[in-house]
């Protein structure tokens, strides 16, 4: 891994007309750029106002601008943060002169990078940082924080250090290929390898809830057509998103809207209605209902209460269950059909979506449900990405190889072997990985100027 | 004037993604809720590293804070300058929290307001912070940040102890009305008035240059039909804004594209072509193009090489001159018509919009001209805005009165009266009047946290 010995320089805001705006730069040539630039260094971290003069003598702005000294900054580097005017243009005229200066223009991501390579964060809190600016809900917001605080890599060192015990009572009978392990021992580490299973288990559990996390929780409105799923959308979203007449299957392409249910992200997805006897077209745009319900997580399974219950398509209904589907009785405002029987054992809620009446009931049994999809790891919320799922699963796949290797009385030789791969794959997690290309990767998805 | 003793809050960034968003409040409560926020209240100006929780003491974000204290800020209060990670979830969860501890969200242009009613900046100053905010070229910055630095305000005040010296001597003759000014006297005043009449006037001739600097010269192409005016926008703009043809007349409707040439930012405007014999829907677009032509800066009066001159309409013609004409001579590229008279005594350029030849050489001419309309005020750039010429035009016509009833020898209190006005309208300028109304108007037009 080579270490940084340029200058980076970049818009940490986003463009845009505002009151102000913040240039960053990181480096070692950062303490001798804001000499040069504003004639002085003051102390580390001290905002000071000053006149912002190009390499030409040209004044451009005047600007606080604060000093951070290597190490206490957050790639670890002498860093200067500019606060100019809110002009684009501005800070446009900054960046070129930093550029002048010698500075080069940050990659997406090379903060948080240098932040890495310098020792400042893990590699999953570096994640985190992202998290946090990506973070659309409290959960979300909660989550990135605990990541960002070392909640995984904690959870990660300790598989590491449970699992280098077991590698070293191994490698110690490594040069003693005709000796076998003996079976006090053999015993102590199948136990310790199942103990390690269960935990890669449990952390590799939260990926689902992760990925809810991080894109929101993918909620179908589902139900027969007229039964009012799209005026429920509209409610739920606050606005007129989706076209509502009394002629049923006005809905034909799917809609979805990101919506906040508590402290729960949504992706609220408004399908064509579901009818026994469709036509043609009808067909099609069920079919795509049936898509989306194929990858839900939660549903609202819509019902009319002025109408007898037509039946779910199977596929569908072996979805449902009480632990992922409410069921919302709308036009409730209205007098119920004699036959409707409503589906038992499903958290139910009378609604109106056309007076409003039951939304406040309906959200709460939302946020409770989505509550319940929160996979627990201890007192730390986590919930991994897919990159730390990917890195979990080849570790899994190794304890798994290893414990049946020393089931079969195999060389301990193989078993290490084994042991040596899951532990490389837990140390990808934070970064204890000496791979350019796969950080290179990671950190292309992050953005400009972190 | 009341005095504000509440705190406000605003994000100070442009809303969006980014690495970083920064949060401001400025107000009596500040020192206060940075301690119960922090725990802490660090040295002022001291960038501090810390946990960000709500009142209920929920985690929000990881940020960096700076305390500035009264009267060391900009707003001359307490204020407390909150860097999060660039994330409008975060940003809006901080401020809904501050809301919560007792501030309320700022106004347009409070913050400035308050710079103002502190007397941390004078009014001309204060609109040079939004000047500053909105420049988008190289002399519309060095205007906003020279007006920002007080050059405006430093003219004011000679010219107002001036004319206090003026109304000085007037006055003292107001207790005594049968008494004549002795006539060394009224020369002496005469002589000053008319030095104030001639500073004005000098004040108010930058307006113009004023309006080209904070919204871009204007400046016409114009020329016969397929003399390659579309063509030369585009090599302009540098991207094919306008639909071009080998047909005569494809430019129906005015466009309108705002580019930098060199220092200056310009209004580009690509017009229909003037055809002595035009069509009827040609004729409604030469309408709109005279329209445009009425109101220029600047005009690029393109020719066609290969093709004899026709003659300009006479309201457009009589607008041209050496000052504000820059002849472009298209289509250099190929042979040129026998006949061709290139108008003399405008600055002229062959060029070809199809090669870019000649392209470097017409915006070095563009900006020399740029350049000729700076209207020269001692050693400073001054560039007044609408409201200051308002306040000059009504001191002007103040001065006017004051020297005219003089010369009749009229009573010295009307004169006093009218030199008073012009003092009133002088102090405008500067923000020396106690009017709320006039005030909120003028912050109103400023960008919100800022």
């Amino acid at each position: 891994m080579s270490f940084p010995t340029d200058t980076i320089a970049a818009l940490g805001t986003p463009a845009g007309t505002s009151a102000i705006a913040v240039v960053r730069a990181s480096g070692p040539q950062v303490r001798a750029m804001v000499a040069a630039i504003f004639g002085v260094t003051p102390p580390p971290r001290h905002a000071q106002h000053a006149d912002y003069r190009d390499a030409k003598g040209t004044l451009v702005d005047d600007v606080l601008f604060t000093f951070f000294a290597a190490p206490n900054s957050f790639t670890g580097e002498d860093t200067v943060e500019i606060s100019c005017h809110g002009n684009p243009f501005i800070a446009q005229k900054i960046l070129e002169d930093l550029f002048a200066r010698g500075c080069r223009p940050a990659e997406a991501g090379e903060f948080s990078k240098r932040a890495f390579l310098n020792g400042r964060l893990d590699l999953s809190q570096a994640e985190a940082v992202m998290d946090l600016i990506h973070a659309r809900s409290e959960r979300a917001l909660a989550a990135a924080n605990q990541q960002l605080r070392g909640a995984l890599g904690r959870q990660m060192e300790l598989l590491i250090s449970q699992l280098v015990n077991v590698l070293a009572i191994i490698e110690a009978y490594i040069d003693f290929p005709d000796e076998d392990l003996p079976a006090e021992n053999r015993q102590a580490v199948l136990l310790q390898l199942e103990q390690l299973q269960t935990a890669t288990a449990r952390l590799l559990a939260t990926s689902h809830y992760g990925a809810m996390l991080r894109d929101g929780i993918k909620t179908v409105i589902l139900g027969e057509p007229n039964a009012g799923k799209s005026s429920l959308l509209n409610r739920l979203v606050g606005r007129e998103r989706a076209l509502v007449s009394a002629e049923p299957g006005t809905t034909r392409d799917y809609l979805e809207e990101r919506i906040l249910v508590g402290p729960h992200a949504l992706r609220l997805i408004d399908t064509a209605g579901l009818n026994p006897a469709p036509s043609s077209l009808e067909k099609r745009g069920m079919d795509k209902t049936l898509e989306q319900a194929a990858e839900a997580d939660l549903f609202l399974w819509v019902l009319d209460a002025t109408r007898p219950l037509p039946a779910l398509p199977a596929s569908t209904a072996g979805r449902l269950s009480p632990a992922n589907t409410i069921v919302v009785v709308n036009k409730s405002d209205l007098p119920a059909a004699p036959g409707l029987a409503v589906p038992t054992g499903y958290p139910c809620v009378p609604v109106s979506a056309l007076t409003g009446i039951g939304l406040e009931e309906l959200r709460t049994l939302v946020s409770g449900l989505a509550d319940s999809f929160q996979v627990k790891t201890g007192d730390d919320l986590i919930a991994i990405n897919a990159r730390h799922a990917h890195a979990l699963n080849q570790a899994r796949q190794c304890l798994e190889t290893a414990t049946a290797k020393l089931c079969e009385r195999g060389s301990t030789e193989l078993v290490a072997s084994d042991l040596r791969g899951a532990l490389d794959a837990f140390g990808q997690i934070s970064g204890k990985v000496d791979n350019e290309q796969v950080l290179d990767r990671l950190f292309s998805t992050f953005c400009i100027g972190k």
